[in-house]
C-alpha cells in the first residue's frame, strides 16, 4: 500500500486546490481511480444551511517583480504564494502598499504561510518572513495575479458501499487545501485506501459512506442535502485528517461522547497497544464541528496522528512530503479498517441456548475428558461469549470484560453461527 | 462592605438572642435596615410539623454571689453566663447543689460555654473551667436569675426579590444565638449583605427568598408554612453559617447530591481557585437537616468557611470578634453572589442555527481572513457555546468542558442574544 | 462449630462421590442430619435444559498389578485412583497401552490428580507423576476396575426456610467430588452449618433456599425444575465453594453486577475489615455459570476463600484435610451469616415523620439539654437513619454514607420501629 500511497501523493501534490474550482475537480478525478466517487456540483449562490455557496475561483498565474527586477512569490513555483481565493491584480505599487497585502509567519521564518480569504474579496501574497525582511523598502513593485471569480459550482465527491443493513458508517475527509501534506493530503489518501479495504469485506453488515468535500462549506453543502438522512441512519462516523505524520495517535471524541463511534475507536486503540491520546470534542477542529452541530448531533469523532495546530509546520509550506511517513499513513488506514471490523462484529447477540450453559461436548466443541489442565483459551472465549449473548450486552463490552479486543472474537462468533448457538 | 459589616456586627453583638423573645426581635429589626424583612410571629403552642412552638422566654438579669460576696456569672457582663431559656431562680445554695447547675467546658478552660435548655425547664449558669475550679467548696452561694416564660410567639424574618420566573433560590440563615461571632452573627450579616448585591442584579431570572429564623424550631415553623411551596418551586438553596472566620471554604452537599445547588456551588468554588473542601451531607449540622428531610428533600447545601464543631472556639465565649475577619466575611458574600450569577446564567440554551455552524462572518463576528493565527479566544468561546446550545446541555457543563467558569460566558451569551443566535 | 465441622468432615471424606450414585446419596444423607434436605431423584435420560441426565455410575474396586506383582492405584486406598465415571476393565496390557489410560500431573509430581469422564465412556487410572515415572516399561500389567453404568437417577438435595415474604435468597453448593477437602467438602459443610444459623433468625423476612447438587449437571437439573421460579423470586444468591482454606477472602461478582447479591456481599466484606479481593464474573468457575446464564441471569455471586485453580493442590489428592482450617471454615460461615443479616436489614424504609426532623425529646430519645458535647453516636445514627428513610434510599447506601456496616443499624431500626418512626 505504501508505494501506491506515495505515487498518488506525488500526483495530487502540485494541484492548486481550493473550496471550488478545477484544482479541486482534478483532485477528485484522480482519487476516483481508487474510490468510485459520484461527483456533486452545487451551484454558486445556493443557500446551504446558514451559508451560501460562493462564486467559483480560478487562477492561472501570480508573481511580484521587485525593484531590482527579480520575480518572487511565483504561483507557478508554489501555489501557497497567492492567497487562496485572491482577486486578480496587475499594477505597480510602493512597498508600503504592498506590505498590506503580504502575509508571513514569524514563528517559522523560513516557511510560506497558507492564507485564505473566501468570504471577503481582496488580493494578497504569502511570503516567508526571511524573504519579506530582505525586501527593499524603496522603489516600485510590480504585482500580478491572473485570477478571478465567476458563477460556477462547488464540487464534492461521495461513494457508498452497501451492506445488508441500511444503518450507516461515515468516513469524511476534506479536499480544499493546496500543496500541503499532512493537513491535507494524508486525509483523502487514507480515506480512498480505506475504501478499498472495506470494499473487500465479505457480507458487510453496515452501509459505508465516504465523503470527500471542501472543509466547512463543502461539508455544509453535503449536510444540507444528506444531513437528515444521516441523523436517521448513522451509527458512527469519523473525520480523517492529519493521518500521515510520524507522531502517535490522537482520538478526538464526538460532542455527545460516549457515542458508538467513540466507544469503538477507543476500544480499538486500547487493544492496539499503540501509543495514543484521547481528547474531548472542541470546536477548534475540522468538519466534526458541522457533523456534531446541535441539530444533527451525529456520532462523529476523528482519529488522527498529530492533530492540526499541534505540529509546527501546520498550514505552511513546510507541511510537505518530509513531514509524512507512508508506512505511518498505511498504519492509520489499517487502524481505521480495524474500527470497521470492530463495528461489523459488535452486536447484541442472542444465544439459542439461554438457560444453563450449552453442552459443548455433544457439538464436538469440548474436550470430553475434564481434567486439571485449564480450559483451553478458545473454549473459554466461546463460553464467555455465549454467557454474554443475552440480547442486551454489546460484544464490545463483553470483549473488554474478557480483556481482549473484540476482533479476537471473530472466530468464536463464526463457530457459534455455524453451530446455531446464536440467533441470526 | 467590610466597614459596614463591622458596624452592624458591633450593634448586633451585645443582644441576647434566643429562639424567641425580644433579643431576637431587636436583632431582626436591626437587620431590616439592610434587608426589608417581613416579620412573622408564630404563637406559642402552635403545632409546627412534629414540633410545638414553646413559650416565649424573657430575661433581665442573672448572677451568682460567692461566699466571699463576689458577684460572678453576671448576665449583664456576658449573656452566655445564664443558660439560654433558663428558669428564674432566687435562693441560697451550698456548692454541691450549685455545681449541678453549673456548666463548664474542660477542653477550653478559659471559655464560658454556650448551653441551652429549650424543651426542659431548669435553671443554670455557664462558667469557665478555670473560674469553676477556683470556687470555694464551702459557704453559701446566692443565685439569682430574673427570667421566665410566657405565652408569646416565635419570630422569623423573610424577604423576597421577585424575578421574571417563579422558580426560586433560597438563602437561609439562623438568628438565635446570643453573643457569638462566627457561629452565628457571620451568617445573618452575610445573608443581609448578599441581599443587597442580588437586589442590584438587573433582569433577574430567579426569584430569591431570604430567611432569617431561629435554628431548627424557627426553620421548622417556616417550613410548616412554606415547605410545600418550596418543594414545588425551589431550584437551589443554601444555609449561611460560619461565614466569617479566617479559614478556607467548605461546601456541604445537599442530601440528594448532586442537586443543582451542589453542582453550581462546586463549579463556582472550583473556578474560584480558592482553597476549599467538599463534604457530604450529614445530620450533624444546621438547618439543612430540615430542608433536606425526606418529605421536602430540597436541593439545599451550605457554603461555609470553617464549619461548626471544626474550630475550637465553637459554642463558647471565645467565638468572638477576634475569630472573625471582615474581609473574609465579605469574600464569602462575594462567593455567594457568584453562585447567584452562575444560577442566573446557567440554562439549557437553544441555538436558532442548529444545523451546521453559523456563519459568523456575515454577522460581523468573525475575522474574514482565515489565517494561521489561532482563532481568537472569544470567537472560540462563542462557537463552543453555540455548539452546545442544543436545548439539553446546561451551560454549566459546557463551560466546564471549555475549562472555565460559567460566569466567563456572560458576554458570549449576551452577544448571541443580540444577534438572535439563541432563542429566548 | 469447629469441632462439629471437623467431625462431619471426617465422616464425609472417605465416600466416593460422583455426579450420580450411592456415594452421592450417602453424602446427602449425612448432611441431612444438619439440614433437613428434601432429596430429588432425576431419572437417567431425562432432558434437562440443553443436557441429558447420564446413566448412574457404580464402582466397587479398582487396581493395577505391576509386572513385579505389586498392587498400585488401589481405589480402596484412595478413590481418586480410578477415573471418575470410568468403565469397568479386567485385562492384561503392556505398558504402552496402559500409559494411554494413566493420568498424572507434572506440576505436582507427588499428587494423584482428579480426572473425570462423564460424557465419554473410557477406563482409566490416576497416578502420581513420581509413581508413574518409576513404573517398569517392560512386562505385563493387570488392570482391574469393577465399575459400570446403569439406568438410575441423579440425586440432589434442597431445603427451604420460609420467611414472611416469598422473595428468596439462595445458597447453592455442589456435592460430586470424591475425597477432596477445600474443593469440595468445605462447600457443603459451610452451607449446612449456615442453614442452622439462619434457621435461628427470628421473624425472618426472606425465604431461604439451600441447594446441594452435583456441579453443572445437578444444578442444570435443579434449574430445569426451579429456574423460572428463581427468575421471578430471587433477590440474591451465592455459590459456596472453597470455603475452608487458610487464605483471605475472594468475592466473585454475578454477571450482571452490581446486583443486590454483589452490593450486599461487598458491603459486608468491606466493613468486616477482613482481607479480601473482589473479582468480576468469568465463565471459568462453578455453578454461577448456570445461574448467571442469559436466560436466568440471576443475581448470584460467590464468596470464597482461595478460589479453585488459585491454589496448587486444587483437583489433586493434596487437596486434603491439611489444606483446611476449621476455624477459617467457621469464619466463612459467619461471614455468610452476616450477609443474611444484612439482607434482612436492608430495605427502603419510610419514616412517619418526613417533614422536618422528628422531635426526639418528646419521645425520650434525646438529651434535653443541648450542649457542646457532640451529639451521642446512637442519636446521630438514628437521625441519619430517619433522614434517609425516604422510601427510596436503601439502608445499605445510607449506612455506607455514615461510614459503617448496615448491621450496626439494627438497634436504630428496632428503636424506630418501637416508636413508630418508620412505617411497617
Amino acid at each position: 500500500m505504501e508505494k501506491e500511497l506515495e505515487q498518488y501523493f506525488d500526483r495530487l501534490w502540485p494541484l492548486c486546490r481550493s473550496i471550488t474550482g478545477d484544482g479541486l475537480r482534478e483532485s477528485l478525478r484522480i482519487l476516483s481511480e481508487i474510490v468510485p466517487l459520484e461527483l456533486h456540483e452545487v451551484p454558486s449562490g445556493t443557500a446551504v444551511l446558514d451559508w451560501e455557496i460562493p462564486d467559483e475561483w480560478w487562477i492561472k498565474a501570480g508573481w511580484i517583480e521587485t525593484p531590482e527586477g527579480k520575480k518572487i512569490c511565483n504561483f507557478s513555483e508554489n501555489n501557497l504564494h497567492v492567497v487562496n481565493y485572491s482577486e486578480g491584480v496587475d499594477k505597480t505599487v510602493r512597498f508600503e502598499e504592498l506590505a498590506q497585502h503580504l502575509h508571513h509567519y514569524a514563528d517559522l521564518p523560513g516557511a510560506v504561510p497558507y492564507i485564505t480569504s473566501y468570504y471577503k474579496r481582496r488580493w494578497g501574497f504569502c511570503i516567508s518572513k526571511n524573504e519579506f525582511d530582505a525586501l527593499p523598502r524603496e522603489g516600485n513593485y510590480k504585482v500580478f495575479i491572473d485570477a478571478g471569480h465567476k458563477k460556477g459550482s462547488l464540487t464534492y465527491g461521495e461513494a457508498v458501499l452497501k451492506g445488508s443493513s441500511d444503518r450507516e458508517i461515515l468516513f469524511s475527509t476534506y479536499v480544499c487545501h493546496p500543496s500541503m501534506a499532512n493537513n491535507e493530503l494524508s486525509g483523502p489518501l487514507a480515506t480512498a485506501f480505506l475504501y478499498k479495504q472495506i470494499a473487500a469485506i465479505k457480507n458487510r453488515k453496515y452501509t459505508y459512506r465516504f465523503v470527500f468535500a471542501p472543509e466547512t462549506i463543502g461539508v455544509i453543502a453535503f449536510l444540507s442535502r444528506s444531513g437528515m438522512h444521516l441523523r436517521e441512519k448513522l451509527d458512527a462516523g469519523y473525520v480523517l485528517t492529519c493521518c500521515g505524520d510520524k507522531g502517535s495517535f490522537t482520538y478526538k471524541r464526538s460532542r455527545k461522547s460516549p457515542t458508538r463511534a467513540d466507544r469503538i475507536a477507543e476500544h480499538v486503540l486500547q487493544y492496539s497497544t499503540k501509543a495514543h491520546e484521547i481528547i474531548n470534542f472542541a470546536v477548534g477542529g475540522s468538519d466534526e464541528r458541522q457533523y456534531c452541530s446541535p441539530g444533527y448531533s451525529l456520532p462523529v469523532g476523528s482519529l488522527m496522528r498529530t492533530p492540526y495546530k499541534k505540529y509546527p509546520e501546520y498550514h505552511t509550506s513546510f507541511d510537505n512530503k518530509s513531514v509524512l511517513s507512508f508506512s505511518a499513513l498505511a498504519e492509520t488506514v489499517n487502524l481505521y479498517y480495524d474500527i470497521a471490523r470492530a463495528l461489523e462484529l459488535d452486536d447484541r447477540y442472542q444465544t439459542t441456548v439461554p438457560f444453563g450453559e450449552p453442552q459443548l461436548g455433544k457439538r464436538g466443541l469440548y474436550a470430553t475428558e475434564g481434567d486439571i489442565v485449564k480450559l483451553a483459551g478458545e473454549t473459554r472465549k466461546l463460553l464467555h461469549f455465549i454467557s454474554h449473548a443475552d440480547g442486551e450486552t454489546w460484544l464490545l463490552d463483553a470483549a473488554a470484560r474478557f480483556g481482549c479486543s473484540i476482533t479476537e472474537f471473530a472466530s468464536v462468533v463464526q463457530t457459534c453461527r455455524e453451530h446455531k448457538l446464536i440467533r441470526d
